[in-house]
């Protein structure tokens, strides 16, 4: 028997794109779709590519079901949690960043819903903290090292697509001047950092500092990161380490070969590259932001919580082009 | 019990876009992809998005099969199956333009294979010609008035993708050049003019003359068009015939919202909307000419001939984004 | 002894162009940048570009000046003049659209400022209405037929970049939506149609029809239009209609050579190409909309009002890649 | 009177940006440019928006000039000075890498042509090595630092446009792929590194360590860097350590607002922002690769060593969106 979703926020990019996720997921039946800002809106009048694909109208009132995707932005979802308290047994899966540090909440105890690292857990919970985009795809690219305790300092850049900032209209979000652009955001700051140390520093033995400089780049959908460590091991080395660290990780390749953002955009897949000079290592990795980056790894997450297949409506075509 | 598949250039765009199709259909096999240029190369390391999706090698064998798809340059086809004759009980699907006017060929004779108009022929078919992409573009645009005579002077525009020039190295497909520049192209001289007055002419009772510019887009996927023809008919009885003659085509959307090219792109859709102002009317379809104007329509005819679910395999999340 | 300019929206995109052309102009000086939104803002705050380029602050106070160039929205230019009259030997550039059709404003009588057809007027005048963007693209596609009286209907597709759609933040200018999108807006009723129908009937004797489908494109500047008439002439001849009408117009380019729209952006140029087929033509023009388009053209009429070369300050170095 | 230019290899992407600065430079004539591939042809059929801006015709003949401008492949200018070699007094300026760390050849010894450090030399001489595209932009973010000695490892992130690779055709310019694309090339591996610590060492007392990973972009024009390093010097005081370096370049401004890339496209100038978290600072650094990054500062350096103002022909207009 199929589950029951709701989605909270659905009118929003990561909400809209679990929509078009599970409209085509053979165990679930989505049951309703809720926004309070385009109440009684047809979800594919916001979205026309949606029309004939997802029929549902969003509403303003909750339903029963067995997995709730909370897309608000953040801060947002432990409001909603505070005063709309759903029942121990209903599967919570949060795309914000509220219970990513903090993981306790009344009754719930979230989960890190990277499942890389935390697959059991996952497994066995009702609370899972969907992680960032930017922190998922430099986590990838770190947590092999980690494991050995071979981090220290961490030099990373990473450029990310639009749909990161949101579909609210923003200066830097204008078609006119961000087409064929390139600027820096948050330098040495973004919120992400916090997030990615919390899991290295439970696996690494060092204390690890990485400096993160995010770039807003001129395509709608990805992330691409480049990440400097000195490392004295052979590459060959570090190549057995990461394939064995991700050998049981579907949606993780590494790579041997050069890569490129595009060869993951519109999948679920996340992409590895290792290169070696001297004693400096740089790792590559590249997501799209939109599905291993949010909405995709919850619809993995939902299906590792329920005891399914990872990929399970997660087969993606790739945009390839 | 699945149909065994092979696919005959599947080192290109468009047989590529098959096999990223193919690799998660539920009722066919991918047996072999052949290519003559990369014998011994697996696919996915020409296009890397398909590493962990299909991990074929491209050969220059045949096996038997059940489905052979033809995804060879123009005129490549008919010189193929002169020379590699296949069993009746084949079913041919060729991609390229060779049998879409002149449709026999020893003892095949071939389908025009659009299914919105030709699907009981289709249905019973072992040899199908593809239509072009610019050709699916405006015939869907315009079949629904050929059907009641009202086809006369068409005057159409359309852009195409960049992919829709293929993959070997051109002028007009270098990044520096192609990036945010527009161009006319092969005007009132496009190859797939015939192939659409063919068609059109055999529903149409007077002659008609379609005048078309195709132009180059600094996009990858996707093709749009706009047609304008005399028309007296009030807007709500064209769409009315227009929703009569696509009612039971599932991906053919019309729409009397505004459309844009990027709902449709990695999709298998068509969308049309249509606008008047005085005795004209102005037609704007679109779809992705990797799918529907090719590789997808491809799968669409395959299904039909098999007596499956037109949308089996079909079911793509679209970019949105 | 050089003249002196004010700029009236200074903040907006053809505002800002130019101030970006007359910074460097050798006749002028820039005496005032008036805005009411953004009054004592640098103009390089809003447009940072223009750092060590103009340093001017942003007023809205009036001074005394020999030239003044409107940047309004639509129908602001004439509230702007009633509530503010300008002396009579005041030269103004309107560059919206409250004179190109209504000419006679309070004393004055405008100047339509296409100069490949109103040059002798605009050298003598001090009123000036600066063509819209697609009205100069398309008018200069059919001008010298227009003057044979070949023309009757006309149908013209024409694609712009997301400046033309100005600074406002719109869902249709995010960059989410607009990148590698195309769509059409305003079809068949474009308020320039009439602009244009204006010009043209002045010259042709016979009433023309222009069915004109106007799309957004999914790159920054530029316009690129085709246009289909029929027309018995040998192409030959029709080049050397051409030819002749612009013989003296140097910002006009004929090509017999495939055009592209990228050779004239940031430039003043327009370029026009014409193709033949059976009794029909194609005319293919391209300009940059902010240029020639609109600024660049302000400019060149300026100079020819002040009897100076036209090219003074528009020997501007292209984008060319 | 005018100085006399030739170009050899003006077929090429920086050639031909030579052509199109010098077109309209007030001191100079263009006497002939030199290709051997595509000798006889006109430079405006090659790059039509030089149509009615230069109407030279390529050539495989040399003539007598006062300056030479080289823009060869790599190797291939020290080939062609050992085969012609030029007077003493002709003033060449190599825009290859061939004497950029080997100066001395023949007769000649090539000074740096970075006007920010060498200005004095550049002023006296006959033969200029004008820098690489990335070696601009990463030295002009590190030298103030370096003159300190606060200099020691660097990690550098630096993305480039298409033009970056040249005019030739190759999988990485293809349209198809490049569109929405990001990748790294040459990891920790560029040419540029050693050009770059040659200069930042002679500043330096101490050994600098540059990690560099430079990124494809998807845009043609451009070049945007972000160095992290360790300083613990407040950024009020870096800040003014960096205006006081470049006190007296007209074209390096000094940024203590976000930059963004676009707002150096077709100009000569360099833009650089720097900021801090901790210990660490990060500097952004942004450049046209065609012009400060190449054909723009051999102008400059053009300008200087013939005592003219620096911005001479360089006042030119930004694409600015």
């Amino acid at each position: 028997m199929k589950k029951s979703v709701g989605i909270i926020g659905a009118n929003g990019y990561t909400g809209s794109e679990l929509v078009r996720l599970l409209a085509f997921h053979p165990n679930i039946e989505l049951k309703f779709l809720y926004s309070r800002s385009n109440s009684g809106v047809k979800i594919s009048d916001l979205y026309p590519d949606l029309d004939s694909v997802c029929d549902l109208v969003l509403e303003n009132t909750l339903r029963p079901v067995d997995i709730l995707f909370l897309c608000l932005p953040h801060t947002e979802s432990a409001k909603w949690l505070a005063e709309r308290p759903a029942d121990d047994e209903v599967l919570i899966i949060d795309l914000g960043n509220d219970f990513r540090l903090s993981t306790h909440f009344g009754s719930r105890d979230f989960v890190y819903g990277l499942p890389e690292i935390h697959f059991n857990e996952i497994q066995n919970s009702k609370s899972i903290a969907n992680p960032g985009c930017f922190a998922t795809a430099i986590q990838l690219a770190l947590l092999p090292l980690a494991k050995e305790n071979l981090l220290k300092d961490v030099y990373t850049t990473g450029i990310t697509g639009s749909t990161g900032a949101g579909q609210s209209l923003q200066p830097t979000t204008h078609f006119t001047w961000r087409n064929d652009n390139i600027s820096a955001y948050k330098t040495l700051n973004h919120q992400h950092v916090d997030e990615i140390l919390k899991q290295i520093n439970s696996l690494n033995n060092q204390e690890v500092e990485l400096n993160f400089v995010p770039w807003r780049g001129d395509f709608a959908r990805g992330i691409f990161t480049s990440s400097i460590i000195s490392c004295d091991l052979e590459l060959e080395k570090i190549y057995s380490l990461y394939k064995d660290f991700y050998k049981d990780s579907p949606f993780v390749k590494v790579s041997e070969k050069p890569i490129d953002m595009k060869q993951v955009v519109n999948t679920n897949f996340c992409t590895i590259q290792i290169e070696k000079k001297g004693n400096k290592i740089a790792i590559h990795s590249t997501i799209d932001n939109l599905l291993k980056g949010a909405s995709g790894q919850a619809v993995q997450n939902m299906n590792i919580a329920n005891g399914w297949e990872q990929n399970l409506g997660l087969n993606l075509k790739p945009i390839a082009f």
